[in-house]
């Protein structure tokens, strides 16, 4: 990407000031509620509402006119309609605005008089960056920076992701809020006057704050430029792809959506794998391998120890994990599972194998600790998969995980089945230590999967 | 069914006296967990601990012996080891107790001499039914019931699940929890001594608190008989089924567990097919599918609606949808398009068709409310699937969708995406109405796609 874009991405991304075209009072309306996000997010830098008739919005200063900002801002959000956006992205442009996010919709989606209309906005726009039209805006946590017109609060992480879709890309945000995971960028790309997914792609892969890319995309202006890009991006960071508009009459759904139409699945997804993406089927999916790929390390071959209470849970991963090439179960040492029988003692009633079910000898906290330890340090182990049930009485052994965590090198990953909710505490401490923790064996196992694969 | 059976297992899933052998005080056993889940729970009747040396266990006062009880009773759990269960069922069988839950490992699962175990255990129990060995226990929130060692809060629902693993069981309770859905019977079938898949199968289906039946399986003994009970049972109500032990090695994993090999998964599929049930492949597809099927009205046909503001949504749940033999999206009539384009007026730019997008349009609860009606009362749409995000100032349109439900015939379907907690209150109403209500886009197209198959 020449510099100059990438200054200029940087200005608009990470913004000291920015202004909000179409600011408003009324609650139920998107100039208002992009305000309320800019707030509710905690943005640090200047905010400047600009409306030709109000006084104040949310306690700040209204500033008429643009010609009436103090200074040029970073960034400008415009909320206006289609055709008032036309003239404020000049305006903007001249003014040399870093970049500007355009809500309106109203473009290319709708036909040949919107896409004339979209011509128009992109002349408007010059070379100045601009995220959509037709989006619900950005986010980025490492600036405290909300630019959508969904107020909500930011988890910083390390996961960046570019969606076609608001809607799908709250589907993330909602879940990644479910699952702990906090995230870096969050990009609804829209109708891409100037901003296609490869010049993002590249952006994400030059931030610091961005170490996996999750994209949801139904179609694109340049299938082959982004796949060129996924394979330079790939060798550096993961890139994790959600194709929507895979089935028959896609293009009927899609069409109208961003303008663009799904295109062929399997020369998708054939693309897409040789690029070096990682190719997911939902939102969940998409969240488990994010998570897995952005918290954990990476293990040094493919041979997984599987340690739990309860038999069920590690038959359904391995169902998915036996479908990774090379991955098998590790065949534990002699040594390490006369360690196991010693800690389990006669009176629990197992079979000693791999995976590893401890029963009723693993509800505590200690010899979970220490049967976790033993496949840990069984030199066939590359990576663990550690399972344990919610219950009242026995706590989960996060504390043995997290112990274990340090003194190991080898990755790994929770599962601890319960509610998303109550894990809550347990999963905060665990992601910090570098241990993914899920609810779900079935994620468990999609997260561990993609480790695998890279 | 023989009624002899069917009396004694109503007795032992909705007895009035309980008696826990084994019970004790240490925090960490099993034999105090099954006593804090019975209280936990909310049991109404009568509670037993047995034990030789306790005086009391969580204020109920211990009978030091089965033959000292005031009563026999309609339930008794068995936490003891895997030898001293024998004789106590025996002597449970020999007093006519109701039936059993039978909690120790080591048997079938662990070879030959376990194998051996088990056939004492099952002439021990003769004509008694017994839930187990080797398996959590199981749960009846229509009597206030909880007789496994995991004490939970319950919450009352027409679905009941088999499980053959407690681990995935719980991943079920657990997601379910997450849901919203509460659920009648959860039982954990174990290693089966007398108590087979089919067995239990008939008894939900004449269950009057169960309308929805799901399973997970890794194996069975008697796979021909669970088919033909399937194949009668789905005549009347909905079996699910998950299989476990889908992969190569699966039967290294499974053998292991409660003594069944996985079997051909192809065999497995097409058999379960054949025989009418539902094949999922995770527990979150399991909970979506019997939350529509447990929850929503079945539609008269397989033309749907779909309503939303953000497009992305509907093209993943079309993803899904399209692969439903005979499902379409449904075109519109010209008068509900002009109804549509009426209560969004001019300045929304949006396409009309379906997937109705109502963009900017939708925010608001009354203008979703009229175009939802005029999408559902289109003569031809069978059902409709209606879309909106969580936002801070534009609240949930739950309302409106239950004014709906309760006005129009059709099934609707509720994906408000966020997350699964903030949405709950939203959920609660919703569900009461009739309406299944979802976070994720594609669990909600997997609860559509199988009210669209019955």
């Amino acid at each position: 990407m020449d510099e100059a874009l990438q200054a200029r991405l940087n200005r608009m991304f990470y913004p000291s000031s920015i202004a909000v075209i179409g600011a408003g009072n009324a609650p139920d309306k998107v100039g208002h509620a992009i305000m309320d996000s800019i707030i509710t997010g905690g943005f640090k830098g200047r905010i400047y509402p600009v409306h030709p008739r109000h006084e104040s919005v949310l306690g700040l200063p209204v500033f008429r006119s643009l010609d009436r900002l103090p200074e040029v801002p970073d960034l400008a959000v415009v909320a206006l309609n289609q055709y008032s956006t036309v003239q404020a992205t000049r305006a903007l442009s001249e003014m040399g605005v870093g970049g500007a996010s355009i809500i309106a919709g109203g473009y290319a989606e709708m036909g040949e008089e919107g896409r004339q209309l979209q011509n128009d906005l992109q002349v408007a726009a010059g070379d100045m960056p601009v995220v959509g039209p037709n989006t619900l805006g950005f986010l980025n946590t490492w600036a405290d920076l909300n630019v959508t017109f969904y107020p909500r609060v930011l988890r910083r992480g390390m996961v960046s992701f570019l969606s076609q879709s608001g809607g799908i890309g709250l589907a993330l945000k909602g879940k990644a809020d479910d699952e702990g995971l906090g995230f870096s960028k969050w990009i609804g790309v829209g109708n891409r006057v100037n901003l296609e997914f490869h010049t993002l792609l590249e952006f994400l892969a030059n931030d610091p704050h961005t170490n996996v890319i999750g994209i949801f995309a139904e179609g694109c202006s340049d299938p082959r430029k982004l796949m060129s890009t996924i394979r330079s991006v790939t060798e550096r960071k993961p890139v994790i792809f959600y194709k929507g508009g895979r089935g028959k009459g896609a293009d009927r759904v899609t069409i109208s959506h961003t303008g663009a139409a799904a295109g062929e699945d399997a020369i998708w997804n054939g693309a897409l794998i040789q690029a070096g993406a990682e190719v997911v089927y939902s939102a969940p999916e998409m969240i488990a391998v994010c998570k897995a790929l952005s918290i954990a390390r990476r293990p040094e071959g493919k041979k997984i120890g599987i340690f739990t209470h309860t038999a069920g849970p590690s038959i359904v991963a391995w169902d998915i994990l036996q479908e990774i090439p090379g991955c098998e179960l590790s065949n534990l040492k002699p040594e390490t599972l006369d360690r196991i029988a010693e800690i389990l003692g006669p009176s629990v009633p197992v079979v000693y194998k791999n995976p590893v079910d401890g029963a009723a000898g693993a509800f505590l906290a200690a010899p979970y600790h220490d049967i976790a330890e033993a496949i840990l340090a069984d030199p066939s182990v590359d990576v663990l998969l550690a399972i344990f049930c919610e219950h009242k009485n026995w706590p989960y052994p996060s504390d043995a995980l997290i112990d274990l965590a340090k003194k190991y090198p080898k990755p790994i990953i929770a599962c601890f089945i319960g509610t998303v909710q109550k894990i809550e505490p347990n999963r905060r401490q665990l992601h910090e230590a570098g241990v993914p923790t899920y609810v779900m064996p079935e994620e468990a196992a999609h997260g561990l999967a993609a480790l695998l694969k890279r």
